[in-house]
């Protein structure tokens, strides 16, 4: 792992659009992939072509329009859907296979009912017929987060025997915690004699709310793709976020890890996918909420008034937002009522913004936000009284 | 560190409760502290007595009727914000004080102007005076995640000598990775003489996504404590979600560490905050969000259905929630569809499941997610054509 490039999966249109109520048109996809692109994601992951026809085109017109970003399709280790995927590929540039099979002893029993020897065979005949048709093929060894290691260094040194280019190791269930999960890369870069020959891939799911953790943690041991989605949509609690790997690999260069992304692109595109796919952002939402840079409580105001980087690691342009905002409430303290008052024209002494913080408190105890409206009506009392 | 109790010191109604738009009056502080005691969770942070007379009132009265759970006031290291914490407490059967001040040299020189030694002297006083007001007292060292851990060890080893019960080592700004915040209780908990005295506290801001991987971080590392929101709602992007930590925990049992939570009032508990304070919850939030047990894609849902752990580490009712949903959309597969149809109570074969799947892909290919009525539309002509 000479490089220290992370290279950015998104996969929004593929494991995020399989959310329920999260299904795109064409015009949709097609609009996405192109922001994505720009966005200066490295592997925009298309669609899932063989799933059905709507998703077959999504992906042949994303093929036709994107120049510069890989497109990838989704495949089982199936001869049909590699062969669906490679026509759907076909105008594209970088065109990418992305195939794989269950790689747990859970998956290998319950959903294919057969054993770890034909589990690599067919990984191996999948991997190979996907190398016959495209020169760029990912597999991934489903439910690797609780796959036996020793069993999993097998069928990864065959599967990059067999001709793949990246290796994704998915936490299907999002159940591993992140040193663990980065014990997996540390081990398989160790154990597999043929690791050189391909990129590792970080694919986590959220459900413990680890995936941006999980995904850290695995590019810290030596992978250097991380699969994810604008706003961690997905399958149940969803996928590692992109913002959010983004952002702390970028507010921690001590990592030595970098992308290709334009993190002022980031909360432009949050917005874009929330309004595309219906699918509303909390305002607690790391680096894209609505609140992420909103300052309330006094001490943290004061902090915040005085010095930005006292409460602050993200400054609100770095991702596109517009400024930080200083919310009074009924924690708010006095350099924050002074702050805005004067943002409104208003200058008042020591003494009067004491006595129009008494005033404050008992209007914002009453209320969830104080606003504009509220504070000229108090500062003209005061002006009229002076 | 002996016992492997995990104290869950929920700050809903604080660092929750200081967020744009949440406010919450006295009537409705108090239910929901009812409710998070019956929850079990340990520590109820009721709010911050100085900021205004609500908040006030607030503490009063929720130290009246709390029995079991410890009930904590916040306060800055001045002498009467914890007098008058100590007034707000003064009915509670268990009362804490939760004082502390700014320990990274950008607090210390941003905010406070000050030097270390003054830091100290001023965090000293503050416990001394807590302590002969009340009996158990926490200290939090504010913006720990970049202060000198040197600095921060003194700090710490002073403040447990002056009374102090717990320390809370704060990630204010949420900068830490998990292994850097793992590192500072490590390094506390090994060089600090008194540190058997006190238990160690994690209270984690979620800037970058991994508050939670933080919190299990500094627990695996010997903290016994976890200060964390229902939701994860809090200052800007939030703080640790007790959901999430609490599941974490449960859904490790290698890691030997247990709380005192009712896992199965948590979705109840998740929707009660999310009305009462007017904060929606994202779908795709882990544990709690609308869709955290929801299945959609085809590869997933025929899965599921051959046995739920293939793709589920949480069971539904674990949470409170009813059950897993096996949502039909374009992504869905046969296995699915069929399942559907049967709890509708239609029975096909192969052959006309088939059939209906190609109808099925035509519906869905169009729609955001095919309903109940839909499928009986395609049923019924099968039924008629037959």
């Amino acid at each position: 792992m000479a490089d220290n490039k992370v290279f950015i999966f998104d996969t929004t249109l593929r494991d995020g659009e399989q959310v329920p109520g999260c299904k795109l048109n064409t015009e949709e996809k097609i609009k996405l992939a192109l922001k994505l692109e720009a966005l200066g994601v490295d592997i925009i992951e298309a669609g899932f072509p063989i799933s059905s026809p709507g998703d077959f085109a999504s992906v042949e017109e994303i093929s036709k329009v994107i120049k510069n970003a890989t497109v990838c399709g989704l495949t089982r280790a199936v001869q049909k859907d590699i062969e669906v995927a490679a026509a759907a590929l076909k105008p594209a540039v970088r065109p990418r296979i992305h195939t794989g099979i269950g790689s747990s002893d859970n998956h290998i029993k319950y959903k294919f009912n057969t054993t770890r020897e034909n589990i690599i065979e067919r990984a191996v005949a999948a991997v190979k017929l996907a190398r016959n048709l495209v020169p760029d093929v990912e597999f991934f060894a489903e439910d690797a987060g609780r796959a036996d290691l020793q069993f999993l260094a097998r069928l990864v040194e065959a599967v990059i025997g067999a001709g793949a280019t990246v290796v994704n190791i998915p936490d299907t269930t999002g159940s591993c915690l992140p040193h663990q999960y980065a014990e997996k890369f540390s081990y398989l870069l160790n154990h597999v004699a043929n690791a050189d020959k391909a990129i590792f891939s970080c694919h986590c799911h959220n459900d413990l709310g680890l995936a941006t953790a999980n995904s850290i943690a695995g590019a810290i041991a030596g992978a250097r793709q991380i699969e994810c989605t604008i706003n961690g949509i997905g399958e149940r609690a969803g996928n590692t976020s992109l913002e959010e790997v983004v952002m702390a690999i970028k507010k921690h260069p001590e990592l030595d890890l970098y992308t290709g992304v334009d993190t002022t692109q980031l909360l432009p595109m949050s917005h874009l996918v929330a309004e595309t796919m219906r699918m509303v952002v909390q305002p607690n939402k790391a680096v894209v909420g609505d609140n992420a840079f909103s300052h309330s409580s006094g001490i943290h105001q004061d902090g915040f008034l005085k010095e930005a980087t006292t409460y602050e690691i993200i400054a609100p342009h770095e991702v596109g937002a517009d400024t930080s905002r200083i919310v009074l409430t009924a924690r708010s303290g006095r350099s924050a009522l002074a702050y805005r008052f004067k943002n409104l024209g208003y200058e008042f002494d020591r003494n009067q913004v004491d006595e129009l913080y008494q005033q404050f408190l008992n209007v914002a105890d009453a209320k969830k936000e104080v606003g504009d409206e509220d504070l000229k009506e108090m500062a003209d009392k005061v002006k009229t009284t002076a």
